[in-house]
């Protein structure tokens, strides 16, 4: 028998093999642990390695770019050994790193370029103004506008009556040395420029203390809220939560039945209001370095589904769910927090983003901008997805785009043991094909609470490649696993047992679980499939594929293939954007132009009504399967499950 | 004995009388019963009758002009019959109208030439907007937005968050026929012209039907409100009632102290508010032929002294009373009935008028616009009298001002048995010289219930003139009268004795209330004789005076003058204008260009501080007499006050 000498960098001594042992064999005899989570199927690609020297044999190289293996990467258990090969083990870390780093939220970072003074809305202004003596008995009104006028140049300057109550005091303690806050904009009619007063500072301050604002994105299940240092504009926290409406219906339709009972409005608004004002205390005290109140906050930029905009401002939505489904206001006046009933400072600016139609908000305005997609020249399909589908067809020549109700399935609600991709959620899962045994990776490392959008898309691709459940979702009842049960809720699969949770109890996934999934991932997939048809684009000259949303941290296209969730593309053509909504707003939270941008794009885009188009219940009828009725449409995931039948 | 025939005309037989008799002998005699409440000493003007033909010899002739003598009039009283005569005996009535009608306040009539279309800058317009559809599914606000600027032109409106929160249940009611309410305004900047929504009304409302709008006073003392149709022009209803505040301090400065206290500004705010609000609700019952309710009201034009205005709307005050004496605003924003209080419609406009300084408010600035002062080539001095009195000098090329703390006394406040110039109010007294028996005239004709500003007046002057007092106001306490005693607060001259009044009380003047009256015209008279030698201009160059103030309706020049409180100058230089500031303000609630003319008056004004003057308070003691210390100052009053000694 011919024999191998294996080197591996991470141990002193080689190790002898048989040739044609696998590398994973060849790790363990030198004993090295070697993350398998899939069993050594091949699936996982945790067990990748980097063989820089002698002949190997790739099985599979599913998880591998070509990129990857020109380099010399391989999976350890889907690698023959046919001569001496010297072997590198990279840190575990750096494993999950290279495995995740294109597919996953890209890092907030300032845009290149930005310039307060340039691009900002609000404005400081350090006013040294004339105190009032027997021999000048004008009114502090008047000395603080003339100040204004004179000595920054502001002539619109509006002045709430809340400001003006202030305003004798406040002049008066700061002995008439005061920095105002302004923000400067358009008036209504665009014909001019106006500045609305926020604050009176006591004396100066400097050009480089930070000014406060937040990007809000109000999702149906998922708030978030990123606080802003305007003056740099950095990012100083993120924080979300779930939307207390939750608790008064899981999807748009029914919060909007909801808030046609009586009070049914005001208790919702009341309810968002509540998790919005809840997070802005958060973030607040998230931030290092600073004692910031949510009073120091001056601007907000608020964006969310149509439903949500109307409901948080308190606007009738009943018209969004009645043909002609039309939504009450689209493009909302500026206000001021306090009318808003957010709590930012009382005189500080709300800006709520345009939206395109009902189904279509600014969340997707924001989403889109963020994609850069309004601004490029290659086609691309742009997709939001959470509790509805929002997708979005087009270039810089031309947007169209529809809408979906997906159900808050892949943002973790609606689901047994679902939650938000926090610490303790399960991301991503691994099922070993043969002792049906689930891997898991938590965020945070911690031992699982529950379990997140990707580790819904991960487990339900892996029962399904591995044969716990059948196309149409169906558990199989026939296998010998005590994963495989009857529980309280019907059959149901258990991902972890109680003693290794957090809660000391099962986290499990039902068959009405999987139900929601493969609905949520049928309506999305039906949803970019029509919309392309219905403009005559065939998917695959679909040059990107740009997905926004809160499924969690990583999301493995590999197995949002599998289900059918994505389309059978090459993987290179699929970003993850991550919220792209949130990110499209704290955009234009920072920056005049990026916010002109998405009015722009708000205007621009063509609204396609799916509920007026009967393919698309065809649509989404066929795409109640894994990975969809006519398997010809996922060539790779059919190849895969051959592979996976013939391995078995 | 010569005796000569007396012919009345209101009786069919003349009567004979001894040559030398009075003509009030001869109607007495004829069984004509002819009014003399002053007991027959030709004070009070009110037994005037003509005579025709014959030879009369006047005695007196205090209340008749030049004119009425060339005509025959003569005061029945004074008049000695010197051959045969025939006599017209006027109907009570039109004596009283004709002694009246120059004095009193005019009658509001709507501006010549008014035409809503062109002045008002409340406009209705109706818009046919097209519904939505599937194959049109643009927001609600779009559409009217688009309707509103393709079917009236209007390219900036301003819509609240409350507006668009009943935007799309309105539209869906009224079948997308609606007439919306507006008002057309200059932008802050003056730029350019934008359109607050006010109300969207259901079909359409025809062009003669009302829209209605407020005037309000808002005095120290009284609070005045006129209901305006404002598409025709005319007054509906004019309330008026003591400004709630009173009970937390009788003058300005009080009122300052009081809302220094903790809660004691919203206290103020909130009593006041209930004043204005109260007689909204009045306004709106008293209009016979429509159904109005105070949401109906789309525009109110407030007005009022500085301390008022800015109490009202809940604007520190501390700094009007204290060194430098400056105002927080002198010209409030345009605000919406819902941030203002002021239970009009929620949406509906809250223009305050622009006040000049700390002690000449926005009631001034409507004042010398209603008075017309500003427009005139004669030298005119106008003043308010209420609370404070405000007085401003000037024409067409030059205005200055002054104002001086008077108090309350004027509006019946601060007095024992003062009330305000309504139903059951004391306005005019005459004192019998002999019997020193007073009689009076009552608002309504009803018993009385008090005595206002007028009636104060009236009786000061005739206890003076029938020396019930003397010239310090001292009630001579040796005369032989029930009248004069020494009562509960000291001593007093009782009015009415409670048998004849409504309340079954005596009606009283006590030596406090005397020295009331008199520290209140010593201040008045100090104020505007003191601005005239400040800018040189000496009282007989006076080519007229205004005044304007809620005394009472009918207001007796001669008393004021014997009182010291009007300058001792020919009577037809007075002119009565009554409460200027709401007539003021009605102009301005119809007409924009009145309203812009008002705003120029407030710019144009110079404020003279009386307090920075030792003159204004040597001038104030030397008032403190009746009617001054320097009688060569009143040289009529000297006059009559000799002729009263002569034939007492």
């Amino acid at each position: 028998m011919t024999t191998h000498l294996v080197t591996f960098d991470v141990v002193p001594e080689p190790v002898r093999v048989p040739s044609g042992s696998l590398l994973s064999e060849a790790a363990q005899l030198a004993g090295i642990e070697i993350n398998q989570p899939c069993g050594g199927q091949g699936r996982c690609g945790r067990c990748v390695v980097k063989v820089e020297e002698g002949i190997i044999r790739r099985r599979s190289s599913l998880r591998l770019s070509q990129e990857d293996i020109a380099q010399g990467y391989a999976l350890a258990c889907q690698t023959v050994v046919e001569s001496d090969v010297r072997v590198v083990v990279p840190p575990q870390e750096r494993i999950e790193r290279r495995l995740t780093t294109d597919l996953t939220v890209a890092e907030v970072t300032v845009p290149i370029g930005y310039e307060n003074r340039l691009y900002q809305s609000i404005r400081r202004a350090y006013l040294s103004i004339n105190p009032p003596s027997m021999d000048d008995q004008t009114d502090d009104l008047s000395r603080l506008t003339t100040a204004l006028r004179q000595q920054v140049g502001f002539t619109s300057v509006q002045i709430s009556l809340d400001m003006l109550r202030k305003l004798g005091p406040v002049l008066r303690d700061a002995e008439w040395e005061v920095t105002a806050v302004l923000d400067v904009h358009e008036t209504l009619s665009g014909g001019g420029i106006e500045e609305w007063l926020i604050d009176l500072l006591p004396g100066k301050v400097y050009d480089d203390e930070p000014i406060w604002g937040i990007a809000v994105d109000i999702g149906t299940t998922t708030v978030t809220l990123w606080l802003v240092d305007l003056v740099t504009g950095q990012v100083k926290a993120q924080v979300s939560d779930y939307n207390a409406q939750i608790r008064r219906g899981e999807d748009v339709i029914s919060r909007i039945v909801y808030a046609s009972r009586n009070g049914g409005a005001e208790e919702l608004r009341t309810l968002v209001l509540g998790t919005i004002n809840h997070l802005l205390n958060l973030a607040c005290k998230r931030v290092a370095g600073y004692t910031i109140t949510p009073n120091d906050v001056v601007k907000a930029t608020v964006t969310g589904n149509s439903t949500m905009v109307h409901l948080v401002l308190g606007i009738p939505a009943a018209s969004i769910r009645l043909t002609p489904f039309v939504t009450s206001v689209n493009t909302v006046p500026l206000i001021r927090g306090r009318e808003a009933g957010i709590k930012i400072n009382p005189e500080g600016i709300v800006d709520c983003l345009p939206g395109v139609a009902s189904y279509v908000g600014a969340d997707i305005s924001a989403g889109v901008f963020a994609s850069g997609m309004d601004d490029s020249d290659r086609l691309i399909l742009f997709m939001d997805v959470g509790t509805n589908g929002e997708i979005v067809l087009g270039s810089s020549e031309w947007l169209v785009t529809c809408a979906c109700s997906a159900g808050p399935a892949f943002e973790g609600a609606g689901v047994v043991d679902g939650m938000r991709a926090t610490k303790g959620a399960i991301e991503e899962v691994w099922i070993n094909g043969e002792t049906l045994e689930p891997s898991y990776r938590v965020i945070g490392g911690t031992p699982p609470r529950g379990i997140c959008g990707s580790g819904l898309i991960s487990v339900l691709a892996e029962m399904f490649m591995t044969g716990v459940i059948d196309k149409a979702g169906n558990l199989n009842t026939h296998l010998e696993s005590p994963r495989v049960r009857l529980g309280e809720h019907g059959w149901e699969y258990v991902i972890a047992w109680s003693k290794q949770t957090e809660h000391k109890k099962d986290i499990v996934i039902t068959h009405v679980d999987i139900d929601n999934l493969i609905r949520a991932k049928a309506a999305i997939y039906a949803g970019y499939t029509v919309l392309a048809s219905s403009v005559g684009v065939p998917m695959q000259m679909i040059d990107q594929m740009l997905i926004g949303g809160s499924f969690g941290k990583y999301i493995n296209i590999e197995k949002a293939v599998q289900i059918g969730l994505l389309p059978d593309m090459p993987w290179e053509r699929f970003q993850f954007l991550g919220n792209t909504s949130v990110r499209g707003a704290y955009y234009a939270l920072l920056d005049r132009n990026a916010r002109e941008r998405i009015s722009d794009i708000a205007s621009r885009m063509t609204y396609i009504e799916l509920s007026a188009d009967n393919s698309f219940y065809e649509a989404f009828i066929s795409a109640l399967f894994l990975p969809h009725t006519d398997l010809a449409l996922f060539p790779t995931v059919a190849e895969a499950t051959q592979k996976e039948s013939t391995s078995t």
